[in-house]
């Protein structure tokens, strides 16, 4: 009989901690420049698949988490990049709901488009602004990976969904750097290990 | 400064190994009637919100993990059940897809219907078959709770989602218990913890 485990654990590779910046980045364009370079270097570490992403303090610019993809080496589907920044986030600020932890709300920067279960923790997470990089269609054209159905109309929804807080959408931030690096996972032979692929 | 977190974990509360069945529970509405039991001591127990589910292998029978939603005490947001459960089973059986782990294929029952992070989490998981209790629709009539939006035609997505495994799905599976532990929430004046209520 298989032993049931009533605890699990996601983090972050060794190595992360160099991988973060001296001082606050302070526009859109620093921000995914750093979550791009941090999706790069978990493709070349071979720490998990091509991509990152990272909470913000808005205003400040204060790096609050960082999140890489960690499914296959830690065998958990759900540890998507922006699984791992968002728990991280909450865990440091003590909250499941980060527009309850500072005036100026949090902010999700990701390298990829989020797909559905992504969407969905955004949703849920108390952020109140969502920066993209490559689209969707950009994942499906450079790499193996399908990315599943999203609800129609997925930025309008989170932009104005009463009675919650709204969560703000911007596409194609840094988007030919993003389209790069998913190329070099594809290059690199990174595989789709999506599951139960016929 | 905010200190940078590089891992969490997330946990049942202590007391879920007593909750446990001694002998393979062999039909849909003897694993329903398990997880809404699960449900209805998360509740009594005050140690998270009115949602549990568990992972079986389908053909044994053979309970692989629980879940019970543990958003508020445990500070995060991915903590619903269904994570919880799925995260649980992956690792117990060390992979991210559960399709590769046995022929017979895993199954996980839901007291609740899946909202769209656990759909989307449901779809990267590797189960072949979904069993839900209570629909959106009476989670939202019995608790505060605003379930969010879900793709379009989400259960045919489900069962019909080339070149994935398709994933079958059961509604209504014990709903009348389902919905009697919902109401049970509400009456012992069970919060919504949704983030970021105006």
């Amino acid at each position: 009989m298989t032993e049931l485990a009533d605890r699990f654990e996601l983090s972050l590779p060794d190595g992360w901690r160099q991988q973060i910046p001296l001082s606050p980045l302070t526009n859109d364009v620093d921000r995914m420049q750093f979550v791009l370079g941090l999706a790069q270097w978990n493709i070349n570490n071979k720490t998990g698949g091509p991509f990152a992403a990272a909470v913000f303090e808005r205003q400040s610019g204060e790096l609050i988490s960082i999140g890489l993809n960690r499914v296959v080496p830690q065998f958990c589907s759900l540890a998507h990049a922006e699984a791992i920044a968002i728990a991280l986030a909450q865990k440091s600020l003590a909250t499941h709901d980060l527009s309850t932890a500072a005036k100026t709300g949090f902010e999700l920067f990701a390298s990829g488009q989020p797909c559905v279960q992504c969407f969905g923790m955004t949703w849920w997470s108390g952020l109140s602004r969502l920066v993209v990089g490559a689209r969707s269609t950009d994942i499906e054209e450079l790499t193996e990976f399908r990315e599943g159905p999203l609800p129609d109309k997925w930025r309008q929804q989170l932009s104005d969904r009463q009675p919650l807080l709204p969560v703000e959408v911007e596409i194609d931030v840094c988007r030919e750097e993003a389209r790069s690096v998913l190329a070099s996972y594809t290059n690199a032979g990174g595989l789709n290990y999506s599951p139960g692929l016929f």
